[in-house]
């Protein structure tokens, strides 16, 4: 999986993956997708590593309000907490929001602040019935 | 979802969602959901971060043993995982128990003790044989 | 799920289970089978436990190219990330890699260095219409 606009992977892993209805998308940090290098500011890093798993699972058809799962690695729960608040309240607004689990790590890769792992559900296609009819399987 | 007797959230996240045929449950801490509080003492506190996650996943239809991940997050492995052991061993009775991953992390929201984020898988539906019958879909 | 040549958990958890058409596997780490005991070496210790969860995965017909996530737990982002990419190669090849998250936490079980927990995609059966033809199951 690698879509228009999306950060590239500089190891042995991969963006993100269909598997059947779901979409598993790696950890997410907030590097510019232009230069592939951090984006400064605490506030703006976040935001662009929740940019960046939306836009992945955006080219699979999914949105944000398809996130069945997430999990949030902060390097610092009571700095980063909050801004991972606000960037959600951002990006979802009234909600419903994702269920989520969040925890302080002891450190992350680049030594960065955040990142960000989604799960998303997103039906490949339609019920049995119609696929049937498609016959296309 | 937020079934009679769950703790609230208190922020940008849901207690857990049903996705296909499997529910995602946000990570569960000891909180007394008639309190919204943190249970006294260590082991009624890793007692209750289960109560909580298997309340949730009973309002969709899933048993304990209906668990197919559960990742532990504790910020001390050697005094907690055995309270863990211990809560599970009273919990899921002889077994069998699903996999499970157990870190020790840096912090968690609340400094509290120990987490546990819990997927379930709890197919929705009849085969596709009698669904067809139904004819609802 | 207990296949053959697997190590044996020791406490309140599975190796695995297979949940639809998704295959659970613990936290695996660099445990000899043989002797159920931890592999010497770092390098050989990681490759053990990518392979302890390949016996797995294998176990109920999935491959590694399967995988669906990854997250794995190092106690040394800079020490042991570069054994993780490198053994990655060594089994993978030339990919495609599954996406992964990778983080540094403060301490595994045994003081072990490295954890690797997938989630496998492995579809356990043919669609319903020939699963019907076939008529055994």
């Amino acid at each position: 999986m690698a879509p228009a606009g999306a950060i590239k992977p500089t190891g042995t892993w991969n963006l993100g993956t269909r598997a059947g209805d779901y979409i598993y998308i790696a950890g997410m940090r907030g590097i510019d997708p232009k230069t592939d290098t951090l984006i400064q500011g605490d506030e703006a890093r976040v935001r662009q590593a929740f940019l960046n798993m939306k836009l992945i699972a955006e080219s699979e058809g999914a949105t944000l309000r398809d996130a069945a799962r997430l999990v949030v690695y902060v390097t610092d729960m009571f700095r980063f907490r909050p801004l991972v608040n606000k960037i959600q309240s951002e990006l979802w607004g009234e909600g419903p929001y994702p269920p989520r689990t969040i925890i302080e790590v002891h450190r992350l890769n680049q030594d960065d602040i955040v990142e960000v792992e989604g799960t998303f559900f997103a039906p490949a296609s339609k019920p049995a019935s119609t696929r049937a009819n498609a016959g296309a399987r």
